[in-house]
């Protein structure tokens, strides 16, 4: 219902042309003056902004909890098309830098994400404490891939431990070339565990075994090498050409990306005949929605296709 | 028995030097004045020529049941060593031009094929027919990978949708420096979402991703270093590389050939311990051939090897 | 009862700064003059040395048994962190240049490994040796990826074969520039089926077919782009950039690196959601272990950690 309301709000500030507020999550975290977390959605693009620099973004429960809030709600109105997570780009640079040498792993410049609170994971907290933190955590990185929009890293700096699984996550990821990744986790006796359910399956497993075994940081060059990242660009253009594949994304029939996602991450689960059977039905399906005609239609024509982002199908 | 006869008619043909026209399917399409593929084989290689260049080498219905039966015809005859799949690479380049402006995706140049065709989906061929294009392209991308001998695409230009399929199912793709590749169904209502089982499963997911999500080519030096593609050549060089890698299968043993082939889709399909079980076993099979001990005796003896092709095992 | 006299022996030899033979093994192999396998141990890291140029490191049954042994024997004691393969890296260029003309794979400069010895594959050693072979040699590369250590190749020269198969079974690989890697079984008639189970999880599919159907050997640069090898380092470089891998290792807790090791393994086996469930559970144990907690407390009272290397969990 919160889902449907915001649906409705988000239609009315996309008749303006500025880029409103949507919704600052406070989320669990009453002692935070900042929000957590920033999202703001305008023209089909949410962006989600990581607010908690001085923390260097960590993820920790109550930045989980924020981040699955601000990717569910709504998931499902057609106003949404896609989804940007980042950190804070420009400013805070000041605050981050007094507080870099308190981290053993790494820490020069901007940050995506450093990865879990380790003050959260002290034994004072307790087993069922920590065990609701990874809970949360795997809901929010399989949240991620079952959502029925893209989801687009933007990343300009470092991604840690879980920040390089929410990297690993996300369906699309823009980095700058300062960027690194790094699961260092075993360096302060954490093995970087369930980081590396998401990083073994994004990038070759001797890449992932090294990144876990050693937790040195990889730069960007080699992170797009091994296909963790899908693009570097210069920190200037970050931005740009995020927006542009988000633009990209926003012209599309809304039901259809939301079928080819869901059939992707279905079908790579399935052996090969399996994912056949699976993907060919789907594209017989694909064929019988509006839009999926619609676009036939208009290719055949000539001309630019009208979405009516219904999912439903037709009845010829 | 097609295929019985066929190999006899090649094993005549094999005594000239020149590469004679083998069959020329005009299968389903009896309206076409060209043949939709053109096949010739000469020295155990089969050369299949994507040959519509009008309609940029549409996998159409017709064109999907031509190439099942280029492949399918008397692969398991011993004259067949390795299959070559292409466009027709030079020509034709003037016809190819006029049509380019009809197409969203992308068109400049040679292509080698620009997937399904999309007059063939619309609403009125029906639910039905929609799923016998998908189901006979299913056939054609499976067979490829099933069949005993070795499939390579040779590719200058683009391949889009169900044509960067069809080079994602190949063993063994060499292409053009010019050569693109891209899934952009969903600038028609319509996700590659059989594309990306193929495709899926040879590039990291997140290459997939942003194939799928944006349309966006890639080009040939992406697409090798993602393993979509093996190698990138000039386009003067594309004919001399290719055939090369085929003469060098050429010169080694057919059923070691076939028996390596079937093992590496079965045992990658298996978890690591089920798959060596499979392997070793086959490697064990494999030296009881004629050929498996032939080739041994040769390497100690220092002397090249002499197939005899058999498929049974030895009775020493 | 070996391994613990072992560990105990070790740990008097770790309190000298040298770098003591610790066993070198003749293994099923009485007429060799030299040992086939030279180990030794220090601080931590255990060094297994291939010792048989004159046979190009040959993994034979002999080989393969001391492998096997030089791997297993105090798997799981303390005192070993990390364990590093290697061929003989200098000296023997004279005795491998003289033997190299017999080989029709490739055959210059220094070797790792060139895979099964093929003298004892003829048909006069029958199946069941064969078979003995090939699951001795199963047993040391499932061995490598289930030992609790990592295992690093260090690569100089050329590995084909079974020896190819051995870099892709390590977690970790460096390789000089010259290295080569290549899996040329298909050429003697023997194709690298069981290599191919290491080899097609490593790198991708394309990369590996070519590499299987044409026997044709793939740089080091090609080897590190597509996933094979971890690093690439200059000849003079290799031993000091491996040394620094490992000893990096022997500075973070040996049972938490044990169990990230044996997790890894477990859920890239499993789908996204149990592989999930797996790592969430035994994040929060590595939590409840000594180190783990020790890691967090050191990292918040910004010290470096002191490790009790115990498995058991702590009691608050």
């Amino acid at each position: 219902m919160a889902g449907r309301l915001l649906c409705r709000s988000v239609g009315v500030l996309q008749l303006s042309r500025d880029v409103p507020l949507l919704f600052a999550s406070r989320c669990c975290s009453h002692t935070e003056p900042e929000p957590l977390t920033v999202t703001r959605q305008s023209n089909g693009i949410r962006r989600i902004i990581l607010n908690n620099a001085k923390k260097r973004n960590a993820l920790s429960l109550s930045m989980l909890e924020s981040l699955r809030e601000n990717i569910r709600t709504g998931a499902d109105c057609d106003h949404l098309r896609v989804i940007i997570i980042s950190g804070l780009c420009l400013g805070n640079r000041r605050v981050c830098k007094t507080f870099q040498q308190s981290f053993a792993f790494s820490a020069t410049g901007p940050v995506f994400s450093s990865g879990h609170d380790l003050k959260e994971l002290t034994s004072s907290q307790g087993r069922e404490h920590h065990a609701k933190v990874f809970n949360t955590c795997t809901e929010v990185m399989t949240l991620i891939q079952d959502v029925p929009v893209p989801v687009i890293a933007m990343v300009n700096g470092v991604a840690t431990a879980a920040g390089c699984q929410l990297v690993a996550s996300c369906d699309i990821v823009v980095a700058t070339d300062k960027s690194t990744f790094a699961t260092p986790g075993v360096n302060v006796g954490l093995f970087c565990s369930t980081p590396a359910v998401a990083i073994g399956r994004a990038v070759p497993r001797k890449v992932a075994m090294e990144m876990l075994f050693t937790g040195s940081p990889i730069s960007a060059h080699d992170a797009l090498l091994h296909g963790l990242i899908s693009k570097v660009v210069p920190e200037e253009r970050l931005e740009e050409e995020t927006l542009a594949i988000a633009q990209r994304i926003c012209r599309t029939s809304r039901p259809v990306v939301a079928l080819g996602k869901a059939t992707f991450q279905r079908q790579m689960a399935q052996g090969r005949d399996a994912a056949y059977a699976t993907a060919s039905k789907v594209m017989v399906d694909n064929l019988a929605m509006r839009d999926g005609q619609e676009g036939i239609r208009a290719f055949i024509e000539k001309r630019r296709p009208v979405w009516s982002h219904e999912a439903g199908k037709t009845h010829d």
